[in-house]
């Protein structure tokens, strides 16, 4: 490779020029959202919306890469828009996460099952150390945006997550974001 | 190490909570700057003054980590402030520099010698390849501030810069920028 500028838009997280571009919809988190029939309802209703964007820079011959994730506000249910939630393939591959704009939570999960969380919000790196499940929760009112870090070789480790979710679940209840204990985890 | 926030303000640089933080002043420039004459008027004048500040956020536990630098607007004689420039110890590290306000210029140089350059303006991320030595040169009135993220084995060799410096200089001649053939790196 050879050296180069690669824009980033704080608000839009459009990466130009771009690697790959991937989106999430609504129709791929069945089983990840804890109430299925407000997904359905959902979908039914305003389609099968778009909740996230991942625009990857990535180039041969270097060790490191970025990119931007574009989270969309909104619910299913009482639970925010999210991203699935991963660990890295390699156990010692950590992963930076600077909030450009909009606001959440970043969830993290260690590998026996204790909590963390860091707020997302312009200015703040969350800094996710190797081995803890991490997800990326939108709850605020704008998209929530982000620049992501880490070594090309991290790789993601979807399972552990995808069976049983993460421990807690961030939720809106009365207007305000609560923590509640996800039942499917403690099952 | 636990998961974390750290605040990045895009003006100041200000890591916060940052690990370690330097600072570069003109002084420990002689022999970088081809202008010496110049360099000691202006320590005369105006003195020993910070040209550039370091803060980094490296934890233990974990294979990277992030920092910025702000360097400040200036000329020694006809050259920008810059970076000493580096390559790193290992020689399949690269890095990345995001730009968050300020304005200036990557100046990238192959062992082999080619030179390229990346501007520097806010949302530009710059990719450096791995071996690419590489050195940040603010062209413009404000203070240059970016935050850079690589791994935490790559090290630093300033040897090779150090000793005939970099191809070309970055200088402003006429109120423009011009690059320019350094003579002690062609001797």
């Amino acid at each position: 490779m050879l050296p180069q500028g690669v824009a980033i838009d704080s608000r839009t997280g459009i990466v130009s020029p771009s690697t790959t571009v991937y989106e999430k919809r609504l129709s791929e988190f069945r089983g990840v959202y804890s109430d299925t029939a407000a997904l359905d309802a959902l979908i039914a209703s305003k389609g099968d919306l778009v909740t996230y964007t991942v625009s990857e820079r990535k180039d041969p011959g270097t060790d490191i890469f970025f990119g931007t994730t574009v989270m969309q506000p909104g619910r299913v249910g009482e639970e925010y828009f999210m991203t699935r939630g991963h660990f890295h393939a390699r156990r010692d591959r950590g992963e930076i996460y600077y909030t450009q704009s909009g606001e959440g939570l970043l969830l993290l999960q260690s590998r026996d099952g204790e909590i963390r969380t860091v707020e997302m919000k312009p200015g703040v790196c969350a800094s996710i150390p190797p081995d803890w499940g991490h997800r990326s929760i939108n709850t605020g009112t704008e998209p929530l945006v982000f620049v992501w870090c880490c070594n090309q070789d991290a790789g993601h480790d979807y399972a552990e997550i995808a069976t049983r979710g993460m421990r807690q679940l961030v939720v809106q209840r009365g207007g305000m974001t609560a923590y509640v204990a996800n039942p499917k985890y403690e099952a």
